[in-house]
């Protein structure tokens, strides 16, 4: 298990419905992709929105894309505070009973009810990099970062699917907290 | 070692020298305490100053009193982001060649060349802690957190004194990354 696993850090962001897409940009607009991201078929489009919670706001807040079935946020901890909501770690996906948020475009706002969680921390894998490991999907793993400010982060979660590449997904709290940027190495110790 | 020990946030912060003290604040001026810390003898002041870095400011810092011999700026990295800066890791009072910063207070700037650090996490202990648990001043020792986002930080450094109370210093990018807060249990595991 000592094969060397690429870091992404996630700023915040979201992923909007198509229903959303259109509330917050006009009937029948489509994001402009801006710069693909890692994972194969996902980009960062050149859209962004405000974020207003019931304490304060963040502006600039990237739309990934493309649109998904349901929209989803995800913030880090430290912006929960500044918004004022107290968002549940979560997979990507698992939203009942997750945060509200106020999203804001330029056309139109939406009143989410749910949709605002902190990621957990995860590994995207493609299939043949699971085999090679000897994991599965939905496994928890230890992931340890050496360096001044090295941990063992517990609780990894492996995703495993053909459409994956191999990369180890925190937010920045997580990254800031150990020490890691983009493209830093880690490895799976347990 | 299965003492378990309080968890202590702490938010961004500094520490000001009597000279920097009368520059923000006027000549002969008194720093005001507000709440004693749960170090004795160490408190936080009703004052509170802006940092100016290249790139942006972060209003409403707490100083911490009292009066240091050097003045000291305690921030997260999330912070140093909105700063523009990239202050080293370091032990409480090892400031060479730490990063610059301006200090603005009520009555005038200060402009430190040096001072502003990422406080490296430490374990606060009182000399009967240390010899209870088996560890001495300066030491290096892991500590787990349980949870869901449970983790183990490596490298916390063991601060052993007379005037110490038993606590787990962290900043706020390394409690957000746990899932932890004020009061929470840790304990030490190697």
């Amino acid at each position: 298990m000592s094969k060397l696993i690429p870091v992404g850090v996630s700023n915040r962001h979201l992923h909007l419905s198509q229903e959303d897409i259109y509330t917050l940009y006009g009937q029948c607009y489509e994001l402009k992709p801006l710069k693909e991201l890692s994972q194969p078929g996902q980009y960062a489009a050149e859209e962004t929105v405000t974020l207003q919670g019931p304490k304060g706001s963040i502006e600039k807040v990237r739309v990934l894309g493309p649109a998904r079935k349901q929209t989803q946020v995800e913030i880090s901890k430290t912006d929960s505070f500044i918004l004022g909501i107290k968002p549940p770690v979560r997979d990507s996906g698992a939203l009942a009973n997750s945060s509200p948020i106020t999203i804001i475009g330029p056309k139109g706002k939406v009143e989410l009810k749910e949709g605002v969680i902190l990621a957990q921390r995860h590994i995207h894998m493609h299939t043949t990099d699971a085999e090679e490991l000897g994991l599965v999907d939905k496994q928890l793993v230890q992931v340890e970062v050496d360096g001044e400010r090295g941990v063992i982060f517990k609780n990894v979660l492996v995703r495993v699917h053909e459409s994956f590449a191999l990369e180890f997904h925190i937010d920045t709290d997580e990254a800031n907290a150990a020490g890691l940027a983009n493209g830093d190495k880690v490895k799976i110790v347990g």
